[in-house]
């Protein structure tokens, strides 16, 4: 296969991890006979300094003639402690989320059982947890009318959602439970919100298509706290834009494995995979970021070209690594703690 | 001191465990001299029954004329999983709110020694605990306009702040902070929401004021997964309504304790008291919820009136009872289980 992948390392550690992920994805190309044509393109707060803006018209170019995006993380806390900066690194990402037509990001929560006792959970409360959500990502309370009014005293965002909308992001959720273990829980705040209803009623009306799901609805503060209490009672969980924000990063630290967590957004022919971990401004040029989540979600990339073997390849490489102590300072455990460009030549060598 | 307390029993479990609650007061009150007029009334699913709405103007009435409120729980699962229902109990607990001005909720996360083994969290994860978070009550998104249009295709909800809210909130919060370790933490969607902005510059612009007050900013997302992997480096926390609905939920399975976590809403001179969890539907009438939130949102309300001895004379009992395991199933472990009733009872004879 020959593909064109744009590559969007973005801020602060987004370059180093996404180098890691080039080398491992060529490493894969090579073995199973594919060829790659990386596309560089700027965004975030690199493309700010660079040309102005977060998510430049030639960037979206890029994006739009390739067959998918690999993403770093963007963010740069320069920008966050001035609620009044007019152009921010996070518009690029929302931006290229709509202009892309991604509404479907899909996040996993696994366990490793090499990390099991690195997440601040008792063992016995998440072993065996292997969750996805789906949270729609280019509609809600993100995407609504914003601003102020009353000379800036009063400060408005309004969510909106329409039945199309909540339609087809809970066809994929369908999808993807017939394809595991048929349970489905609808996420939102239907005893307060309006756009929960609507949520609701629309997933209730699906629920005949698919007799074989097992559908439960949850309100969104339960879920907050169930999440901690049993995560491993979850199967696909679909919800909101905001609610899936707060909850797929909260899902993330359960499994002690945030620094592991792959996630892919979808909905137009291309794809956008990247790491759910920030831009982690502390660490950024030390080579001592964990590329894992980046390198994992190349392999949901290649899985989503239909590529199940290559995927493979690379989920059991990382597998190794972290069987045999080939990781970052943040998984070393007071044992070796090997850099992030070592652990990625490690994973590219032994493809 | 003489105390007119209205007592609303509400849903589900409600009424069995403000029962204890009253035994306790009583008995508090007793021994220090206070006269307990409690009045109760109908709310929620229970008054929605009885006169076709959640909060009836004649329950108003009796708590707009009393010195305080005492609240069970409320909700009921015939109207959660009817999105067209047309009145719905959580209705008569925002109208309430609204009407008495409570527009801070007050929900604090703590461990009992005795209890650190029921957390999912590991021991080491938690010890220490003891965070307040301050939750806006009568604002945002709960309270904006919300409704369909397209003919019902199209739903929305505005969340809406203004200046004027997010001070009172704030100053709440910074107060609160210098009485405690004056830690104050704001947690906002400053890169997405406008509202956000409008909270963040809002309470940077009062830092000065509170010159020993360490303030720092962070976001929702990032708070979701810090609650779990290090709920021992908050201290007061201040956030918008939503937010406050899901992170203090679940700040409170952190402490391993929920059955226990008590709640103040306040505002004007009328503060409601309830325990955080919910009407429990499953539990109802069979003797076995625990009680103790109730009784700890009772002890609030006694240190409301500035009755500290009072209070603490409450928080002593129910330290002693889990001492001694006079404790509710959810809590025996194997050991001996008391009923609802027969703990209050004991807590109301050790007082
Ligand atoms: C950076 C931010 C705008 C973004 C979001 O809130 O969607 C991030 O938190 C995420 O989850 O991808
Ligand atoms: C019952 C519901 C409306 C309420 C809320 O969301 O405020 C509850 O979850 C709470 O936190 O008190």
């Amino acid at each position: 296969m020959k593909l064109n992948i744009a590559l969007l390392a973005g801020d602060g550690i987004g370059p180093e991890v996404i180098e890691q992920a080039v080398k491992v994805s060529d490493a894969v190309a090579k073995k199973f006979g594919h060829e790659i044509n990386w596309k560089p393109a700027l965004t975030g707060a690199a493309a700010i300094d660079a040309v102005g803006e977060p998510y430049p018209d030639e960037t979206h170019e890029i994006c739009k003639n390739s067959d998918a995006v690999l993403f770093g993380a963007i963010g740069h806390p320069k920008f966050d402690n001035d609620p009044s900066a007019k152009v921010r690194p996070e518009q690029g990402l929302l931006k290229m989320r709509k202009a892309l037509g991604l509404f479907a990001n899909v996040r996993p929560t696994f366990t490793f059982p090499s990390l099991l006792d690195k997440s601040p959970l008792k063992k016995e409360r998440i072993e065996g947890t292997d969750l996805v959500f789906l949270r729609e990502l280019t509609g809600g309370i993100y995407f609504g009318e914003k601003g102020r009014r009353d000379e800036g005293e009063t400060a408005y965002d309004n969510c909106v959602y329409t039945r199309a909308e909540v339609q087809r992001l809970a066809k994929k959720g369908f999808e993807l439970a017939m394809t595991r273990s048929k349970k489905l829980c609808c996420v939102d705040k239907a005893n307060v919100l309006e756009t929960s209803r609507l949520w609701r009623e629309t997933v209730q009306a699906m629920e005949k298509d698919y007799p074989e799901v097992e559908v439960s609805y949850e309100f969104v503060d339960a879920v907050a706290m169930r999440l901690v209490q049993w995560p491993n009672s979850y199967d696909v969980l679909i919800t909101e834009n905001l609610f899936g924000d707060i909850l797929t990063d909260e899902a993330s630290v359960i499994s002690g494995s945030m620094g592991l967590m792959p996630s892919a957004s979808l909905g137009s022919d291309i794809g956008l995979f990247e790491p759910i971990h920030g831009s982690y401004p502390q660490a950024t040029g030390k080579n001592i970021a964990n590329p894992m989540a980046t390198v994992l979600s190349a392999a949901m990339m290649f899985e989503n070209f239909g590529l199940q073997e290559e995927g493979k390849a690379i989920r059991s490489v990382v597998n190794e690594a972290l069987n045999k102590g080939v990781v970052t300072e943040d998984l070393a455990d007071g044992g070796k703690a090997y850099g992030t460009k070592e652990v990625g030549d490690w994973l590219a060598a032994n493809i």
